[in-house]
């Protein structure tokens, strides 16, 4: 056996006698240890940009469970606040932001964000030391519409708001995401030259839009990201995530060179399939409410989503982040199932 | 010209030279005339089953424009309500909906239930007799998961709690869609004998159902439906509405016999292609944000859509329903344009 870590040869194109397995929010709240963690920092902003606890909180799902990939703990509104726009999360409620600022105003903040976000590069740093060496380690960053979405509305939402915004103020969006793109590529390269070995760009609200929307606000700005982090010089794969995309999935395959494409919940087997035929990796799709709610229709489904892609390459994870009060047996057993390790539950 | 109404042509797969055009809520808030016309009924419920008022509010946008269909004033809830649940709407919050009642409870309720809808019958044969012969007349009632989270969640919601539900009590969900699906059938065969000439299912929540979910909570249930009213003699063509199910779309359409699909917001012109070159007749999918926003954006997108379907079997649509604060102008101007009709704003 190589030491040469599982996620990265199937996002080579290889397809793998079992596949490589992680999931998305496998660090955090639905760990005990964690809960732990997490108090003694003053509040989540502090804990993420903490190198020593954030490092801890990535490590922790490893030590449970053998899983292929760490992923960085850290939020995808750090880019905003890097941008000096005010973001704070209120307990129980999810993030709140200050006004959104003059896009030049923040056009201007482009160089200092990358600078005010090296404590991300720390924490890669000792991850990737702790981390065994067939393990990858993944940094992540918001997709730009995405975090515009925040940006506009100022909390989480229904994005109506944002999306009026797009037909309201194009010109204006357009900037704010080129503002994006640019300082998410900076962040990006990052921390690939600090030890992140695969590149995430979740786009979490990249539902409900018209498709020539999407290929503006959704396919450019991706596409726009690879390129300039390919133009630095990175060569780690990337995983676009495009949720709630629906079919535009396919648009975003064609329009954004990533390596990967996650696909969500409802992604159907053919659409995975025509990926696949195409010569791309994908990654998902396992509901996160059936992982929370157990039982054999939780065996049933992962073993059909082993048998519809697993003849190609291909990355199990979830079609959305890990819940709270997912039972830990659940995930250990998944990944059991998957990785035909013995894998115990500790308190 | 013939007088058979343009959209019963297009569902039975003509190709028109121009496609019929109507809108969902086109009946409703945006229009000032329907503010006067509710204020004068108690209630929501109350409203939906005057046929006088329900009459009136599904005629008015059919004498302001010349629409090619119009559809029945009424809601999506009566069905439950006519099964015994209790349901009330909250100003300016939505529905609200009494716990659930045991399912034995509600399947007794079936056959009383399509008598208690019988006003509805009532609302189409008025509006039958009031409109000219070629505008069609479309009766609908919601897709059995969609009115089921309503009655899971007792409200409007993000469905989590719903689909929580699917996979921590199947059957009983499965026992609950069986009676929708009964009192659904039964139901759309009243508007059918009344004067719907069309049936429309609005699926309204599916999305983010895993495939499998989805496959056994709206594919079935939809093919169901369309057996019952089929069985019954009824012949007129059905429009199926998944709306959210993006790539799964697909799935619905091998799997539900209905004449049309309807397509959402987020639809990709590859996607209804596909359904057209199937022999399927789509409509959809103008983005309603946009028909709010106005301008050149929206003359631009409904050149697009025109172009990308209309040589094909194709129903001109918005993708979810007209907001209530949409500018009447802007509806009269894509009305003017797909029609080819001068049409004027009144006040």
């Amino acid at each position: 056996m190589s030491d040469r870590p599982r996620l990265l040869r199937a996002l080579s194109g290889e397809t793998l006698e079992r596949p490589p397995i992680w999931f998305m929010r496998q660090a955090g709240r639905s760990l005990p240890e964690y809960h732990e963690l997490r108090s003694r920092a003053a509040d989540f902003i502090a804990f993420c940009l903490n190198p020593e606890m954030a490092a801890e909180a990535t490590l922790q799902p490893m030590r449970r469970f053998p899983l292929d990939a760490a992923i960085v703990f850290a939020d995808i509104l750090l880019i905003p606040r890097a941008l000096g726009q005010e973001v704070w999360f209120e307990a129980g409620e999810g993030p709140r932001l200050g006004e959104l600022p003059e896009i030049a105003a923040l056009a201007d903040q482009v160089e200092a964000s990358t600078a005010r976000l090296s404590a991300v590069g720390e924490t890669l740093a000792r991850v990737r030391a702790e981390l065994e060496p067939d393990r990858a380690l993944i940094g992540f960053a918001g997709g730009p519409w995405t975090v515009a979405t925040y940006m506009i509305e100022g909390r989480g939402s229904n994005r109506e708001a944002a999306r009026a915004y797009a037909y309201a103020n194009p010109e204006q969006l357009d900037a704010l995401l080129a503002v994006l793109v640019e300082a998410t590529a900076r962040y990006l390269i990052l921390q690939a030259r600090a030890g992140a070995q695969v590149l995430k760009i979740f786009e979490s609200w990249a539902e409900g839009l018209a498709e020539d929307v999407f290929e503006r606000i959704v396919v450019g700005p991706h596409a726009a990201i690879v390129e300039k982090v390919r133009a630095a010089g990175v060569t780690a794969p990337f995983i676009g995530f495009p949720r709630g995309a629906g079919a535009l999935v396919e648009n975003y395959a064609e329009g954004v060179p990533v390596e990967a494409v996650a696909l969500d919940t409802q992604a159907s087997a053919a659409l995975g399939r025509r990926l696949q035929a195409q010569g791309r990796t994908i990654q998902g799709a396992l509901d996160n409410l059936l992982l929370r709610a157990g039982g054999p229709a939780l065996d049933a489904r992962v073993e059909q989503l082993l048998g519809q892609w697993g003849d190609g390459p291909y990355i199990f994870n979830l079609g959305h982040g890990i819940m709270p009060d997912t039972p830990i047996e659940h995930i250990a057993r998944v990944v059991a199932r998957v990785t035909g390790c013995d894998v115990r539950v500790r308190a």
